[in-house]
């Protein structure tokens, strides 16, 4: 019997998985993987049987079973099995139905931590999640309900929606019906840790702007607080997001 | 005029830096370093001046402004400087601020993400953060205002409450205040992510029996859908939290 290894592979960028979770991916004999994980990682582990299972977020779901089985199968086949899924394993990643099924068949496994994009996000954009005296919480979100309904909140000082870029322009609305100004600052990132990562700034009212320009990427939405550009005392600099970085784009509505 | 990298170095154990951060902090000419942050890292980097500014989440406020004066001093003096922060340095790290102070002197950053200790606890437990059709938000939140004071909140399906470690017999009566139910799952996990981890599980109304067990460590406690136990469907075995690691301990009440 087989032990399973759950790595969190970050936002994308192979550099910004865990050197935790590097060590362990490359002692792995299988590693059934993300659509939303990087293929530079492969050279990690060059020898391992590497498997597509092609999942990204809760677009395909109705797959989940038919991965539960199979990681169950590879457990049973082989010593050490990665599961490595983009972001962070505990969010937005399904862990808990492959726990589940892990547990039903006997099998360990542990869970290493990736980052998360509200993190990647935060970090590319050089826009901290929480300030202090004026953002104390910051809450993580999906937009859309496992019905696929669209739905805002306005919970925290701050809201990040995940997998929001196809709704950009149904936002909006949303978030008006919520409370929101429609001044807030809305920062949009997608492909955050890449090279060719995009952040766009905006307000509620503008945030249809941003459709064009992330369509077909993974994007967050920052909502609040933590979408504010870092104010600058004077005497200031202009301070761009990440300067050092190639191919990075700021735009702002 | 030098180059600034803010690091996360994540939760506390070394090898939870991402790959890219510790490419960088083995390039630095000086480390700023957190007291939350394990001296194992300084072997990435063994040339480097190491810098103890001692700072631990909000509690030594008044010394905020020392540091970020050494950290644009540095900066001006040496090539390569990293600021490295204990888990993510856009979650409760003072970031905004000493984003701040080097733009005005005009000193380039770069921001690389690390593991939230929130993400750490959950990895470490086992507890994913979202749950499919049961958790679709999940709330970042520290427990103390700016003026010291304990507030409790509910506003996503799991909450998860940073430097909260000290509070934990005054918190259930501030959560009850807010709604949840008494017998909502709390997980308490401290030094998450170390060999000598410490997890434990309760509801809202036993909290208090939690204080002893993680007296003096870094604490997340995560309250809601994401504290509860991941279920297993017969034929089950029984799943402890990260059965590998050395010195796990599980406790519940």
């Amino acid at each position: 019997m087989g032990f399973v290894t759950f790595i969190g592979a970050g936002p994308g960028a192979a550099d910004l998985i865990t050197v935790r979770g590097a060590r362990v991916l490359a002692h792995a004999d299988v590693v059934l993987f993300d659509a939303l994980t990087d293929p530079a990682l492969r050279a990690t582990a060059p020898d391992a049987r590497w498997i597509d299972v092609g999942k990204r977020g809760f677009a395909r779901s109705a797959d989940q079973t038919a991965i539960n089985a199979l990681l169950v199968r590879m457990a049973r086949e082989h010593a050490q099995v990665v599961r490595l899924k983009g972001g962070d394993p505990s969010l937005f990643g399904r862990l808990e139905e492959e726990l589940q099924a892990l547990a039903a068949a006997g099998i360990e496994c542990e869970v290493v931590p990736g980052i998360t994009a509200a993190l990647a996000a935060a970090a590319a954009a050089q826009r901290p999640l929480t300030r202090r005296g004026r953002g104390r919480s910051v809450s993580l979100v999906t937009a859309m309900t496992r019905q696929g309904e669209l739905q805002a909140t306005r919970c925290a000082d701050s809201e990040v929606f995940y997998m929001a870029g196809k709704q950009l322009g149904a936002l909006p609305r949303r978030l008006l019906a919520q409370g929101w100004a429609a001044d807030t600052a809305v920062c949009v990132v997608s492909r955050a840790g890449w090279p060719d990562q995009l952040i766009s700034q905006h307000h509620i009212h503008t945030l249809p702007q941003a459709t064009m320009l992330h369509a077909g990427h993974p994007t967050v939405v920052t909502v609040g607080t933590a979408a504010e550009a870092v104010a600058v005392a004077a005497p200031a600099m202009p301070m761009g997001p990440n300067p050092r970085a190639a191919g990075v784009a700021t735009v702002s509505s």
